[in-house]
């Protein structure tokens, strides 16, 4: 089922208020709105005293409109009372402050006094609607962003690293502890570290951070979990690239992935918001829902710019086209104080609609008319672009050329794919890859024997790869691998090992039979080391240690192919390289498009597939279909081409 | 009487050097002396062991060559002895730091400890040069700055809010705490605000540190008064736009406003010395004394480069014609040691005069020239332009576009209707408005009805209204109103309301029959709600919804007339604009003078009317007189034209 | 005995890795090895445990192979037991928060108890290591660099100035502690400072650094000392240009002066190189080691690029002809962890030689082939350019013009006598003048009478000596002066004073019969007192203050000469005055290079004359000679001309 939304706040406003609220949200077509994340003052205005007639009453007049309910567990955002009576619970900065009352997220994770109070409120709410018919999900908390550093935490830290040390010994072999004298000889000894510290101490902070959020995350999922009726799903919004944490290990006890889709400041960006749906999805390697998006602008940017008239379908359209269920606004309407006075809405201070709600009502139309269509489909990827958590972490402490950024780099080869129209998975580096064409692991620094082993079968199955510079450099401990990158089974796969990385102060030139370019921020120089490979390109004239290296290498393994690339490549040499290892691949998009026209295809296990035009242009644009067709959203045959307005959509079938 | 001076700090040297230092003071023209505002070390060496007499002959002495004394209080700079025995004196910052020994403003506001010693020394002062003839007036400490964040700050803000809302309910409504959960249920939870916070503790908290500061100061006042002989004034130098606290609030109890005048890096601006004048003549609505100005250069800026030779003249002028009654220069020379080395100062390290010493010495031959004349004299403005600390505060806090400030923008007003020479008050928006041709209410965010009705009964008694971008969007609280901008009554007034704001990533073009030109920064788009109602400008072709849409309209009501510019017009457009408006309120200049010459008139009570013109152009400029008139400086008649030099001034009356 | 060699840390690997590792080192023609400064927990991995047994072996096995070596004090690193027993001994930074173990130089250097555990290490390594005669030489702790701000420091810093002034009132009056009520009527009262403050006390504040780092340093000495066989020195491995501390000083106790040379980001650059290896050469006025230097890259930049191929031949070989008696890498090879496993090194994570092993083989060869025949030379200075911590302190501290840096300054006139090929000695402004013939005293703002009368005895003595802007503006109190710059003594030299100065905001015209140009930054306007001055230049139209004033003067003495420069000329008029300058100190160079070639001279007390020739371009270049000569590192005759190749040496003596 599609479901559009917003985030609705009843406890803002006089009771009074809401059938108007509730009118106008069956006017712009809302079937679904998120509750109470934030209540818990109102909720429990004193300790154990509850109040959630009122939200019972919301969710009945909603319901009785057509509109269901998704609740928020309301942990980000504590009573006053609660932390005023336990202080312990507030998290503490790297200066030692106590986070202050008035803020999100401002707990400490590790706190047990804050995990019973939010195990509480989490079953009495849970108790009270768990099986209310109209309520269809929960949210755990709101997008979890904290850092601790109290000294509760400190001990929990020292308790994760002996759990998976269990000696000292082991420890101070694996962090290198020689080295600067670092050597622990007790627990206690071992720092929260504040600023740069230790790679693998850093790495391990970096799990514990995880393991806290997870821990906390738990004791809400088993307040819950007894009391939702049968289907009802449990998720919590994430925050896209956010890397406080692993999201791969917090999405685990989730029963689907959600994530909150923002602009920020300019316009929206094809290839960014695809990349970070698709991320999304692949936590759990399902649909997820856009828990949050942006009604017109935000408040938080230096530069809050309004979103083009039309650019919020495009937004909306994009996100069902790499798998979302459901488009939710954030927020319904403003409250008249609170910090987000300035953030858009649909309905403006004076209870009326704004100018953006007319854009949402049209969304809400076009939903409607194609949520049978897509109920049931999904995007399936034919390529998988890797991420790791873990490499990210370890380059971005030590990216050796400041503009040497991980997420760029992967958008780096998840652009050109995309701008192909090919449909892209992005998957943790230890996900199944078996059902892949063409696997991408771009900079995958971190490198284990699982990791190789998995790549080698898929090189050995008949995939192609491509290994890019600063993969498999360093070990789970964020130690260097004892051999060169890439590390020796990939080594041994790709023919090749880098005799040295460079970070570049200025672009060298890279040329080839069918690249010529530059290689900007990074270069690897490449020892071939099997006859079976062939160099598609070499550096040019540069530092001396450079000049005519092998930058990019190729070779073919059991049907399987592997590409090396020790360059980064400029943008137009990247397109040319991404066109040959796709046409090599043999991967091509559902049927041509204009640049600017994305073609989303969704899937249903019954065959039925369904191909989601979006024109992200300013400008009206004409695409030729290889196939008659229906369209959707006017309901009328195509046939030869479909014309798209100005961020025009079109939603097709082949018949 | 029209003053002319410096702050001296006999402290500094031996005594036996007095003598000469006094000598040059009257070579140069010098009638006042600031004494003894940072000599609380010097007064009282040791707890309640008091040696005044230093001061008395300092006095005495200057007294003898016709230079009369202005007296700090010295409680800026509270002698060691003082913090350290009483630690808790020190402000707090909000890293829990106490402040350092060392330093200007370090105490806390609102120690009681603090407040004893303070009324001590005050009072002995008083005490002993209260009835001294020579002391003509009295400044209280020394640029307030400091923002304090210690726990006794905090139970003090409790108080304050006790007082302010009586009830946490009250509290919790006007600050909408249900949003994010921050309902308080003791006074005692409520936070001191470390960076962003909830807009209604934001504002409260600036409240609070403004009422920390008057209790503060007026500790300080009612231990002087009683001993002040009939007619001598107690002020405190404020520093121009400054902004942590009200200024207005702060005057109240003060007899006159005085300010620091400093440029700081590069050279002196027009508009923007201009307006601070008027600001601080704003204050109390009466002539003011420029306590500080800078003798060439300073040095706490990043460049601290001199001014021209002979742009001081054209500094202090400003001042005179913008209403200050007294210049005094900061310093006369430097200690040999202390954080100020580098200032600048009329007499060196050696005790020879600077270069700059011959710039101050004309000046005070100029002064003494026109002494008399300017005596009772006051410039009268024809247009006022609003200005609200708290309005400044809830944009700054809430900025939406990073670049859009609110003093910047109120001088995008200021500045076009003083180039056309014509006199501005600068007042507070609680000010009474009935003496104004024209008002300009830029950005007057903050809303209530007491202003929107002046401001009605202002147009309906025939007065010119502008209402600009971002005006009338909260209420006293800083809360949404419950109403589009500009707020219901001024809605009505101005026959339009706010349909949406937009920060701008670009110009929007602006057209209109006599104005074209862009919006920057700010766009908003108005709906018309009266026929009455004529529309300047309109938007044009940009992010789709703003196209095509008015942005500047007008409207005549009972003899009155209102603008509202929605657009942030660039200078050009915003320069037609003025002259359109300015002519229909039939202001205009005295008589006309070339750009980069102003004309400052100063009137007296017996119709008495002197013309101060400027020259700020460090070019010979020649000014066409309407009438023949007596130039004061150089005691010539003059017919038809004022030949003006570089940096060149006129005192010119009528014959 | 001129050494090549590496830092080595045998306590990070396996000891069957060690014979592997010491091969390669004698592949790479390497003579010494650094070794231990780190490894005190593997040293002492428990309180009085010591485990010494393993670096015997390792200087055994070094020794056995013709590798000598230097220990290091392991003081940097303190194990975590130490610290985690005894907390106060880190170091608490400005906002109170102890460092945190994992760091370097993260101890409090003044805490007592810390003292204790390193002398109780350092004499434990030299009972054991003192007499082994492969240990040629000692380096206590590594890079000093850190401030702590802890109460004991207080304390400390409380007993410093008793020390020094004896009573408060001499300090107050010193420190001119009547400015801003500053007077200390008890020593408790006088804070550490954080940020600005006091010139006096920041002044006194950096001495007492340099105070405390000479006691620990000393500690150590003193425990070293006895056990040490004759020969064997003592150093500390300095960081060029850091100004922490006063290096003087700390170099007083150690027997020879050391650094550690890194280019980070970007390429080497002759002159600031050069001057950095000239500072240090000045510490102890004689020949230092190069105890750490780039092997490639760094990893701690923001931009860690490569080094050009051949680039590192000309950073050693420039270091050598300016005194440098060994060059050592940093490192061999990077542990697994550690905070720098990017950093470059001799061999790569996998245990082979990196890229760059073969430059540093190249180099080692080169060495080894020269070392006899520079055995005992050293550079010998013939013009000095004064360095004084203080002035550069007091500048820092005052920039006045942002962009004015006492650095940057220094090189401003060292960079054009350099590449002049005029050999320049970097020395203390207190050191020994009567060695030069000329002498520049760039920005020496801090000025007694002794160093006064010292420049005018060199100047008396037929000494040339250039005065800068900036120079004689305080004394040793860093309280002004109190007759204008330059000072009494050296304005009466000079023949002129300075009238004002002038942070500039543009750059002014200078104008004289052989020198056009620009003044940028600073102006000083000078006054000329004596009819023996010349005007070289004078200002052109600028502020109305500086045109047509005296910029730069000159005048004889007694056989000598001074200028006095006010100007901060730009880069050519600069290069055209320095070339005047020379000439007139009849000041030339061996012979004729072509622009990018140095010629550093070492010479011998036999009176030996050896020719460094360094071709600091990537482009073959030909020198011709004055005489027939012998190159040494091919071992061929030399007539008319010597060819160098991109980054090419030679090194010649006369035949």
């Amino acid at each position: 089922m599609l479901h559009f939304g917003a985030a609705y706040y009843p406890e803002h406003w006089p009771e009074d208020r809401w059938p108007e609220d509730i009118r106008l949200m069956k006017e712009a077509g809302i079937t679904v709105a998120r509750l109470a994340e934030f209540a818990w003052s109102t909720m429990e205005p004193a300790e154990e005293q509850f109040e959630l007639d009122w939200l019972d009453r919301a969710i009945s007049l909603l319901a009785e409109n057509g509109i269901v309910s998704v609740l928020g567990t309301p942990t980000a955002a504590p009573p006053a009372w609660l932390t005023h009576k336990h202080p312990y619970t507030l998290a503490v900065d790297d200066y030692g402050r106590s986070a202050q009352h008035g803020n999100r997220c401002h707990y400490c994770a590790n706190s047990t006094e804050y995990h019973a109070h939010s195990r509480r409120i989490a079953e009495v709410m849970a108790r009270r609607f768990g099986s209310n018919p109209h309520v269809i999900g929960w949210q755990i908390d709101n997008e979890y962003n904290r850092v601790c550093y109290c000294s509760r935490c400190r001990a929990r830290f020292h308790e994760f690293l002996q759990a998976r040390y269990r000696t000292l010994d082991a420890l101070n072999a694996r962090w290198s502890t020689a080295y600067w004298s670092q050597t622990y000889s007790d627990w206690e000894q071992i720092p929260l570290p504040i600023g740069g510290h230790n790679p693998g101490l850093l790495l391990d902070f970096r799990r514990f951070i995880t393991d806290s959020y997870r821990r906390f995350q738990r004791v809400q999922i088993e307040a819950l979990r007894p009391h939702l009726r049968e289907g009802v799903w449990i998720t919590h919004n994430f925050m896209g690239w956010f890397d406080a944490f692993d999201h791969y290990a917090l999405t685990e006890a989730l029963d689907i992935a959600a994530w909150d889709c923002y602009v920020g400041a300019g316009y929206h960006d094809r290839s960014k918001q695809a990349a970070a749906h698709d991320l999304t999805r692949g936590f759990k390697r399902k649909n997820f829902w856009l828990m949050e998006t942006q009604p017109g602008c935000v408040n938080w940017s230096s530069l809050n710019n309004m979103l083009n008239q039309g650019e919020a379908r495009v937004l909306a359209w994009q996100a069902i086209g790499h798998g979302a269920d459901a488009v939710l606004y954030w927020q319904w309407r403003s409250a008249y104080g609170g910090q987000e006075q300035y953030h858009g809405s649909l309905v403006d201070q004076s209870g009326r609609p704004r100018l953006f709600f007319e854009d949402a009502r049209r969304l809400g139309q076009d939903l409607a008319a194609v949520a049978d269509l897509l109920d049931g489909t999904e995007p399936l990827g034919q390529v998988a672009v890797l991420n790791d958590y873990e490499s990210r972490w370890s380059i971005q402490w030590q990216r050796h050329h400041n503009d040497f950024d991980y997420v760029s780099h992967l958008f780096h080869y998840y652009r050109p794919i995309s701008e192909h129209n090919i449909p892209i998975d992005v998957i943790s580096a230890d996900a199944p890859l078996s059902d892949y064409r063409l696997i991408v692991a771009p900079a995958l620094n971190i490198m284990d024997e699982q990791r190789a082993a998995a790549l080698v079968d898929f090189v050995n199955g008949g995939g192609h790869l491509i290994l890019t510079a600063r993969c498999g450099m360093k070990d789970r401990d964020n130690a260097l691998l004892p051999s060169r990158q890439p590390g020796s089974m990939l080594s041994e796969l790709a023919g090749v090992e880098v005799a040295e990385y460079y970070a570049l102060d200025k672009p060298v030139p890279v040329q080839g039979d069918w690249l010529q370019g530059q290689s900007r921020l990074w270069a690897e120089q490449l020892n071939i080391l099997d006859k079976t490979v062939s160099t598609i390109a070499r550096y040019g004239k540069s530092n001396g240690w450079l000049d005519d290296q092998p930058a990019v290498t190729v070779t073919n393994r059991n049907g399987g192919r592997v590409y090396y690339v020790g360059a980064y490549l400029d943008d137009n040499a990247q397109d040319v390289f991404i066109e040959h290892v796709l046409k090599a691949a043999q991967l091509a998009p559902p049927f041509d498009a204009p640049a600017g026209v994305e073609i989303c295809p969704r899937s249903g296990a019954d065959g039925r597939l369904v191909y989601i035009l979006i024109n992200h242009e300013r400008a009206h644009q004409i695409v030729s279909l290889p196939w008659a067709a229906q369209e959707h959203l006017t309901g009328q045959r195509v046939d030869g081409t479909v014309a798209l307005d100005a961020y025009g959509i079109a939603v097709l079938t082949q018949v």
